[in-house]
């Protein structure tokens, strides 16, 4: 054998000295490109991030979302007498765990089930199907499964409990009870889906960023239909056409329950982005300035009409505004938001107002909060859409007053009236049924001396002395 | 046409002189190789914005737990009677700012302190060490310090808090303040570092999520002690055995408190996986079947039980899901924590009953919710686990239903009994060294006129008239 | 020298024909190069993803900070009698509307605007400018200019908020308003910019991080005025000198208040940072360790004093820490962070004898917690900053104990002169024109009866019998 430098000296003789070394080269890059490569495989992507930040942003949004129902219940309760407390407060607090599991069993596949068609969604119940199965995934909307379902369900839950407080202090427990989960059973889901599950709304270009129709409007109008079912309380109006004040009993937590509203919208509205993206922020802007606008509205137009400023009007006013931006919160500048935050303001007082005249009682204005001012913002992105505004992709949706035309208002106008229709035939069936096999109202007497005993065997302030007066027949 | 190898060698032997040309490519690899790593050393990596978004994710955790001192406060307060309202709001306020001293003192060091073994934690005391010293780092629990601080003072204030209701209406108010500190000191790091310290719990394969052992039965054994060694309150069971009802005084703040509660647990249990991955949403989902399944169950069965639907039963059959999901709220499948809910939420009931009939007074029902549910969350791992919920990596534990057998179960009693006696133990010596050197027992004139007179000077309503008639002897 | 042509010919034939085979290499190199930077173009980088981190992390902080209203609206309603609630609440509410239409309009601007000088800022009112016009940008503050906008103007409503509880009980409602507004568009915003929107005072390196001059000492000011020129309550002072206790109604939403402004002050601080980095999690541990500190100091030192522990002087305790802290979160250690606390903790103590003493009413103690504090918080600035705590980049900043010398606390001083003397003027100028115009204070019989009814025409707790021997006159 020869020696080793032989064999060196001979292979490069042969190869043409040194012009091997251009291999070398190519070596390295095939080498480069194969660790790249599997670099890749290994490593986390900026998309990856992005994706685990989206979920974790919508993730929070929900839980902001479920805290509304510390709000509803609040601001329910507060504006209620002190005799029916217990009753409203189990009520709100019940609601969203049946809400969560009704919506867990049905609802969620009726919303977003890929196995429907335009007008209801179907199959994989009980949250067992894939991600796909529910319109998720990097193709659509890249959140996991349960990041979805846990803030859609939210979002069921805030449906339900609107309608608490119109039928407060005088529904028996178990109807509500009922009532709630067929409408986060069944009707919620089915007119969510027409939008939201993709549905023939979605398809025909109607527009409702976060529920104005979708949630506040549908919860607004089952409220109405029990209100109107269940008649005024007692008291409430008098035979000469007066009607008298039934002052709620804790204003404290009333106005607690409007700014952990006002906290869950920044949830709600920015949330329904379904990413954490750079317009977040301006959608929590929007819903901020509308919120401002509509308490301020109706704390002066109040403060006018009546000649002294009315916390309960306020704190209406401020709903009304949130759910008046809640459709376009998105599409509308920050001028816009204003001013229909503003118009929201002014319509809740009005409305309150209307309704009294028409002798329909919702003891804590639930339907001018989210029926009337549903119905309004829904309106207003027909009127104020600014195309103007999309800072990333966008729709361009073009409202009457930014050079649309009334092709949008048009399609909010069916958005509204066909969300509206279904929702008070379904809960009119609903609420028969419920009225036929229990009956809808507590007697007269258990209304008298408040649903806290009649329904529940307690109170809710044991120790402290009240004014029963109002515990005695005052027809 | 010349053979392969002659043009080869024809080639080879032309390059000669111009050789060196081959060598450019190889400069612009080292050239490239260079400017890449460069780019790299200044640039942020996607695994850099990772670990910054665990630490927001965990951060933001923290703050939601923390928040449940607000819900603990309200929960108990609203359960107890007027008399005593400052006294239990006082104590619910204080004990979160002695446990974040108590914890950064020493807790924090007993439970993770590097320098330890597997029984006890030790070294780098007043948060002074480097991450590593509290197990921290790329190789292990990728948060700073501080986050991974703040998260476990958080915790560590629940276990705290819980004994606080149980005690309440009697206990003398310093004697409650050394409690809480020796056990936030000392107690409750010691059996944490069993598990999350990586002491022999972990080694030996218990599994508790969240802390339905590590957390709540520590504070509900705590409670336990306490209630028993301080005798019930005056009133509150006859000699012939009845058992007198004292009511709450406030049902609306304690709702309130039991869905701040609700919130702040979605910070408790999916924050526990500290880290922000694929895997959080699936943890808030469980924890929010649970809660629902938890809270439907207890208001049936007791509405069942009694004739009326008891919203106190309704608060703790939310607050029974969810210690009850706790311990397994990342291993059952959604079926799972609706079962483990739903049985926390019967439970919580009998409970109740039970403890009134070994004459325990606990005024909130805080032994029966983070005790006896503590102890069946925890037991329900060795049931339910399901080993294919894993989504990534994955311990893959498995429950007797789901093929496991009984070792994970045997495990599980094993935690639930070792970390019991040793609670058990230890807040016996606290409570006796504290019942020795001050007496535990306010006089019993003072507990009929009330605590917040007697032991602040004030009382939490001025300015409404209360019924006196609870403040004369009622024994 | 031959033609260019010829050279290429003639060093063509010299490598052979075939040597061209060495740029292979190259070529591919160039264009893996290409393919890199194209897929650079297209897809997402870490550094986008830290972007939108950073947004959503300070959005989340704003939502804390916006909650915070909750927070004052609940101690400053729990610290004052029931027959004020109304108003009081009233107040709370609508504050935030108003300083979030006002801070839009003209404060943003005043604030920020880049069109003005190192005295006030200028132009793109109505939040109508580019980023860039708000000092925003790859270059300055990496946030959107939603995400600014929604964290200051949550800020701005804080520094309104505070004055809300010194006038308490005995202003006209109107009046409140317009000053908040005055406050929120003019006052606030001038000596914000000479700090944050980088005025005289950041220039010369005066240290406030998150507020407690720029924010709290502000308010406090303006609140010392206003309490100043209102005059003590009826039945506060007796002409002997003798202090009379007017107990608030309700501590149980006062304590929840507490805890909810503890939860938002973990936006208030950390969200200072205005990124989602490493350090945030510092400075809430920071926060955190300060208001326990403040907590454990008030309740010990009241206890001391009085005999008994008085659950107000925790609640004041603890925001007295948060206070103390804010200045210096970021430069404070953790143990300089517990004695700011500390110190924090009992100056408020003392502080509220002070102003008693001097017959400055303030009924919850807002001028005690957020001007004495903030003030010593911003002195502790130059006595305990330490250059150490500076994890990444840092400004180096040094105070007295930490080898700094004087010249930090000098800083510190004359920012808390000139921005204190700014508003002390300004504010005075505010309350002459509103008392001149409508004069400040409520009548003897209003003040009374309770402003609930004079001002609102309504009860905050209607149906609760209430002690009115307080509603005759107590002079």
């Amino acid at each position: 054998m020869p020696p080793f430098d032989q064999v060196f000296k001979r292979l490069f003789a042969r190869v043409g000295g040194w012009a091997w070394i251009a291999c070398i080269p190519l070596a390295l890059i095939i080498l480069a490109t194969w660790g790249v490569a599997a670099h890749a495989q290994e490593e986390l992507t900026a998309a990856d991030v992005q994706v685990t930040l989206n979920n974790i942003w919508v993730l929070v949004c929900s839980f902001l979302v479920i805290f509304m129902n510390a709000g509803f219940a609040m601001v329910e309760t507060g504006f209620c007498r002190q005799k029916n407390a217990v009753n409203v407060l189990t009520k709100n607090l019940i609601v969203f765990a049946l809400a969560t599991l009704a919506f867990w069993f049905i609802g969620f596949s009726l919303m977003f089930g890929a196995n429907g068609n335009g007008w209801v969604g179907w199959g994989s119940f009980f949250l067992g199907g894939a991600p796909e199965l529910y319109g998720l995934g990097p193709d659509g909307i890249n959140l996991t499964k349960d990041t979805f379902f846990l803030f859609q369900v939210a979002f069921a839950g805030t449906a339900a409990t609107i309608v608490s407080g119109a039928v407060a202090e005088r529904i028996k427990f178990v109807d509500f009870l009922i009532f709630s989960v067929l409408l986060t059973a069944i009707a919620y889901p089915i007119t969510g889906h027409w939008l939201w599950g993709g549905g023939w709304l979605a398809d025909l270009g109607f527009h409702d960023f976060a529920g104005s129709t979708i949630v506040h409007s549908v919860g607004g109008w089952a409220a109405l239909m029990g209100a109107a079912f269940l008649g005024p309380r007692m008291g409430k109006y008098n035979s000469d056409g007066q009607v008298n004040a039934l002052p709620g009993h804790n204003l404290s937590i009333a106005t607690l329950g409007c700014l952990i509203l006002w906290l869950g919208w920044f949830g709600f509205n920015p949330g329904s982005q379904l990413a954490a993206d750079s317009n977040v922020a301006y959608i929590a802007v929007t819903t901020n300035l509308g919120a401002a606008a509509g308490g301020v509205a109706a704390t002066f137009v109040s403060w006018a009409m009546s000649g002294k400023p009315d916390l309960s009007m306020t704190i209406n006013g401020i709903l009304a505004g949130l759910v008046s931006v809640t459709a376009g919160c998105f599409v509308f500048g920050y001028a816009g938001a204003f001013v229909v935050g503003l118009i929201g303001g002014i319509l809740v007082v009005f409305a309150v107002g209307f309704f009294d005249s028409i002798k329909i009682d919702d003891p804590v204005g639930a339907t001018s909060v989210h029926l009337v001012c549903g119905i309004w913002g829904t309106l207003a992105v027909g009127l104020f859409a600014n195309p103007n505004n999309f800072t990333q992709g966008g729709e361009g949706i073009s409202g009457l007053f930014y050079g649309g035309g009334l092709g949008q208002l048009g399609l909010q106008i069916l958005g509204i009236l066909t969300v509206g229709l279904f929702t008070v035939v379904l809960s009119t069936i609903f609420w028969l049924v419920v009225k036929s096999v229990l009956g809808l109202r507590v007697s007269a007497e258990e209304e008298m001396k408040g649903l806290d005993i009649g329904e529940h065997g307690m109170e809710a302030y044991s120790g402290f002395l009240k004014d029963t007066s109002d515990m005695t027949g005052v027809m």
